[in-house]
């Protein structure tokens, strides 16, 4: 079985993983694209050199009987119209971040997809699918180093637009971290705080950098997450968790090391895409497969969007206060069940 | 475009190539099987629902003109025969190590390739689709450590089969060595001299295990491989190459590190079917693009095969003797150019 | 010139210290010694076969006109009379931490010092010799990453005695990061807040652990400091420095790596004894070089004794209230320069 | 007790020893210098301040009944003469490399203190003394990694005078593991057979570098040396066992850890002095340390010193012949038990 996806937004991340279903994995098909912008749907069309209907909005798209699942990678503030819309229809769903862009958005499209009665959506925190982090939860999971009680986390990007604001330091950068720790440790947030160094003199005006966060879960966990997005060197994630029983931290890119110069050491990466390049492969190819084998995806689902948009709100508040501020989240519905460890990785 | 592959021999190795183009990778498909064991072809068609012919023989599914690809994963002695038939009918092969079990057998091969007039085959050294081997060669190749002088390198499995005799540490375990280092420095081999170490208590008693093979190209480079096929501790595959300017190593495969028990460490693998699995997923998509984007493979090559086969007798008959033997290749005709770095990667 | 040494306290650590400067290094003398319990005072003299005289108490000891230096090791209540005595007497002072139990006692301490008019005590903080604390200081007072921004740091021991409690977290284990860090960044302290992550069950009932300090300088560096004592995986001090242009971290203590059952991995240390074993050599060492080629020492001063003191107390404070509290030190006294990076090291 | 020091040459390393003597460890005194060149005997008694004798040469300084220790750092044909004769006047001796030129002559030595009836003399292999070398000796004897299989190992220099020449590979640098490395595995050495790779264009025009030498010992350890003068990146020694059950290595020497500039590194020394700084100082307290309380040293001793003859001889004669030669050493007397882990470290 072939799935045929129709894509919704032709830009860079669209095209990426258009590229990715029809050069790279098996099992999926792009039959049906649009665009607002109708040229660059015709453009990557051509570019591809696919066998796709270009549609001129999403609703038609989503009516065509061959698109068995929609990928929206339009602007966030569309997502969730076309989310919607595709779920009333019935059909699957791959989102890129955000789900929605505010947390009663997502809320819609989870309240949408709980009365067609299955899970439809998957969002695209690829994250959950980088080898390192599957190593690590089931390292967690496993009690290898018994119950978890502390994240020390940092995510370091060497420089960044212009046009980049403090708060997006929440909303583009940390919402990774949001999304991949509470399912790393299988807990809800309760609290975040935010603390301020002494801003590095690489940043603009109008940035402050960096920032750290403190997060406080549910059970307790103290998360610390340092977000520095001017740290010039390199791009670098870091995640340890520190346990009852022991520690275990996410591995370095495997790279060759080198003795030159005087010095022993590793290249670090400097630009952001190529360090979870294989995590993007294997969260499409896992999407699909699990479309084929289960009758429904295994990801990141609605409710994660919804965690991520309600935590997001909460982090930018703090930004702002200075204060601790709560994380509060609806309970989770008994039909968004706990995620677990990707099988297939 | 989708090619399509006959696949002669459904034995493991041959199904999981079955698996990775039906599952994994895109364009190709399996359109034809055949096995010596019909049953096992049956059940393999089976098992993976293929849409496919199962044959009687290797003729016949090279003859179906639905066949753009034969793929070679049949037992050893059985490569040659079916590789050349392939070619003179024009197909495309991929053919797992041993290209033919003799330099002669291998040298009748690339009789048949050059006398159709393109290359064809690509043999299953899959290291060459390592990205610790390709940042390697890249490094080499861009003068990062100056002229390479020195390769330090270890091959070394946990424990090996009962029938594991001293020469399989040549044919079954070095052969990747020897094919994956003369492409990495871009040399010719010219000698080869083992010492045998003392003798792990771990070896049964008709192997010599550890071994150290000592070869020296005709540009100078001497290479030290270890081989250990008892090492008890784990797969592992170790490459340093030391330059006149520096040194690059191989990394580790990535892994999360932990604390624990006094320890900080991370795991080794003990199963070898890990440690190249990504590099098994990139040599078969890139065998596949390169036929359809440039019209031949890329990968090793039918000279790539002689040279193993020559190589790999001499080192043989070095264990028996004892003492330096030479290492005698025919000239390597323009036909087969020297091999790059994989672009793909 | 060789200095000698009347050591007032012949417990664990003072039977280490006179073992040093009588067997290990050069340049000084044990003559005289005193205890509360004087049969402790007469076998530390015959278990060193010292040629040293018995005194019933610290003040005729400080009299002895061979005593060039006070040695300090006695119960930590009693330092501050002693030291002042010395002080006054114009004799040298090594004094094991704490200077004082009290902010106020390390005051009179210092005051008493500025009016003898020379500085006369080292306070016995050893990190500052750590060879790895002395590369990152270096490193800073260099440029190497630009202004310091953050400093994430960890303390763990495998397991504690049974008495040990809350606040002990910081009064005899916080006490040498809250000593080293300043020093390490040259900046001083202006607030500390504590975060309480879930408590491990390898703690007692009375136990917080473990406990995180966040603690701010007047430059603006943030300081992250875990303090987890029932790790149970071994003593392990991490300190890791976020600068403007690069992170510097201290290294693990230098061990053989091994690779056995499965795993790469290099011991961890399980007895805080071992982990700055060379740096205590290196600190009296240089104590006595400097006294001797300098007329002064040269390591932590009256003052670093006082911010110990102040910082200590606004840090039991905020374990308390939760709140974040000032660190409120008076002027530092011209007297007390600025330290810098240990010359001799 | 302090032992009172004649030094027989007062060049670079004299002075270090007496340096390190004087200002660095307990137990020790300069009494008496000698010098063939007397202004330098002068300006070191001036340069360290020392209470010391000049004497006119090695024959009145040895007479010194003040002289419990001859410290032999003259040039190394003197050796031998100076060494005699103070084993002959019952004198300890601290020797440096070599004992004496020839192998002979280290067997007049041997001779000279057997019939003397006690050890007296240890010779200069600090190595011996680092902590690396340490642990790997204390795992292997262990059993923490089985017998001993193969050593890989490497001592390369970033660059080396004018004058080294192509046998000074073998006495002035190969010579550190020739002496290290039979005492790590406790055996005895059999043949040794040189492998010349390609020069690297970084040396001049007389001297082959780099050199393999491959040395197998009567137990049958297979060893393999890479000696690499003009590496350029660094100073770096590297050794790694492989045992049955395991393998053990040594560290890099601990330095801070850096990411800066897209590298994740650590600093390579680039001066050999820094290497092994802490081993001689172990090594000398240690020297002085086993006379004091077992009345004789308990490092590399004559015999040591002899098979260090020996060995280099067969090195070189292999350097020119290119075949195995055999390393004949004469029956080790029972007056010269095995050598143990230093028990002081």
């Amino acid at each position: 079985m072939t799935l045929g996806f129709g894509v919704v937004g032709t830009g860079a991340i669209g095209r990426e993983h258009i590229n990715r279903i029809t050069n790279k994995l098996a099992g999926g098909k792009i039959v049906a694209v649009t665009d607002v912008n109708q040229e660059s749907a015709k453009q990557t069309v051509d570019q591809f050199g696919l066998d796709a209907v270009i549609y001129p909005n999403d609703k038609v798209l989503i009516a065509d009987e061959n698109v068995d699942v929609v990928l929206v990678t339009s602007w966030g503030p569309a997502h969730e119209a076309t989310v919607v819309a595709a779920v009333e229809a019935g059909k699957y769903v791959f989102c890129e971040k955000p789900l929605a862009t505010t947390a009663e958005g997502c809320m819609r499209i989870v309240e949408a997809e709980m009365k067609h009665g299955k899970k439809l959506v998957q969002v695209g925190f690829m994250r959950r699918y980088d080898s390192g982090y599957v190593q690590l939860k089931q390292a967690i999971e496993e009690g290898f180093i018994g119950e978890p009680l502390i994240i020390h986390a940092a995510h370091r990007n060497p420089t960044v637009d212009p046009r980049y604001t403090t708060d997006m330091a929440v909303v583009d950068t940390l919402i990774h971290e949001i999304d991949v720790l509470h399912w790393l440790v299988n807990d809800d947030y309760k609290t975040v705080q935010v603390v301020f160094p002494k801003k590095t003199k690489n940043a603009l005006e109008h940035l402050r950098d960096p920032q750290l966060f403190i997060i406080e879960t549910k059970g307790g966990i103290v998360i610390n997450v340092e977000v520095f997005v001017n740290c010039k060197y390199g791009y670098d994630i870091q995640c340890e968790v520190v346990g009852e029983e022991g520690i275990v931290k996410l591995p370095e890119p495997a790279s060759i090391s080198f003795r030159k110069e005087a010095t022993l050491g590793t290249k670090i990466l400097t630009d952001w895409k190529y360090r979870f390049m294989d995590a993007y492969d294997v969260e499409i190819q896992d999407f699909m497969d699990a479309i084929v084998k289960k009758g429904e995806p295994q990801g990141p689902d609605s409710w994660d969007g919804y965690i991520a948009a309600v935590t997001a709100d909460a982090c930018v508040k703090a930004q702002q206060t200075g204060e601790k501020e709560a994380i509060t989240l609806q309970e989770r519905p008994a039909f968004y069940r706990e995620t677990t460890v990707c099988e297939t990785v």
